[in-house]
């Protein structure tokens, strides 16, 4: 059965695609257009009621959250392509705690920073220059911590590529490239690293081609 | 080994508390002061860099994040106590879909009421009456969508209590109790049903006599 990725040209939508690429899950996507409205459709809002990206069909199976769908297919093809989990529940507590810092720590500051440096005008509201100035303080504390993480093992979860790191990639990649903020990441010397080492899988690549033809 | 919970008067660490009664899991409380700054001691920080509530140590395993912790419980102790994660991957899909939702849908709303509404003054700033407006609406809307879900199922991931459920009593508490937003709950029929059914758990209800002596 071919999964179906709604939306799949959308931050969030990238790391269910990364995650499929990386578990050898053949899938086709499905623009919605964010800007005409596609998602407030009422036929999008009977398979995601919250009117967001992105949503996955498999079968007759529906799953939207983009984090629920990683850890969905994580498990469900553990011994199929890339084990991203962790060989036990004490090292899936750790990538858990990880992919919660990236929801929680990281990914709000960033979304901040995308929002109102590259999708103001688009969306129709005046950027906010607090609200960047503010975005950007509270991620450097995040990355400072991170750079303390990854003296200590090679990844966030370990010592191991997992679905936390494998969650940073999207919104990381905004930051050292439309954002213009490669500095964030290349003034950390472990950050640099772990961002070189998981940019350059092969899956992150082929998601980027897929999601950005 | 008895697990040492730290913080278990805050919210989010009684998301941790429920989820050790339902997995007759022994545990005991370590009371962190936040208005002392006591989550900002070099001690406190090693064990949680980021400086919030809860953690947890297990032996030598130590875990934060909450809705990291009681996914690690429910997962270890699977077959110990209350099962919380559904019996297939495929439920456990949605148990994670509706967790998610939780954390990024009901969680920030009714978490700027508590911070607007009842801690402002003790952390000394003014309470903002525009965020308190427009997180009410936004909590109001997440509400209907959660009536609808709940006429076709009797919890959020199905029919079976899962820590997707177990992962609103605290906040869920703030509103109905000390935030005196009781009617956001008793005017949608199914939230109401649902609530009464899960905040009148054992393990809730002890919850809060061990968090709230």
């Amino acid at each position: 059965m071919v999964v179906k990725v709604y939306g799949a040209g959308y931050g969030s939508a990238k790391r269910v695609i990364a995650c499929l690429i990386e578990k050898e899950i053949e899938f086709e996507t499905i623009p919605i257009d964010l800007l005409k409205g596609e998602h407030k459709h009422p036929h999008f809002l009977q398979l995601q009621p919250f009117g967001v990206v992105p949503v996955i069909q498999d079968g007759d199976y529906t799953l939207f959250e983009s984090r629920a769908i990683i850890r969905y297919y994580a498990e469900k093809y553990k011994a199929q392509g890339t084990d991203l989990l962790g060989k036990t529940i004490e090292e899936r507590g750790v990538v858990e705690q990880w992919l919660e810092v990236e929801a929680h720590n990281f990914h709000p500051p960033v979304y901040n920073l995308v929002l109102h440096t590259l999708f103001s005008s688009k969306l129709g509201f005046p950027a906010d220059q607090k609200v960047i100035e503010e975005s950007e303080e509270k991620l450097g504390k995040v990355l400072d911590i991170y750079e303390e993480r990854l003296s200590k093992c090679k990844y966030l979860g370990g010592d191991f590529f997992s679905i936390a790191d494998l969650s940073h990639l999207p919104f990381t990649q905004y930051l050292v490239g439309d954002l213009g903020k490669e500095q964030m990441v290349r003034s950390r010397k472990n950050v640099s690293k772990w961002w070189d080492d998981i940019s350059n899988r092969p899956s992150w690549k082929k998601a980027l081609d897929v999601c950005n033809p």
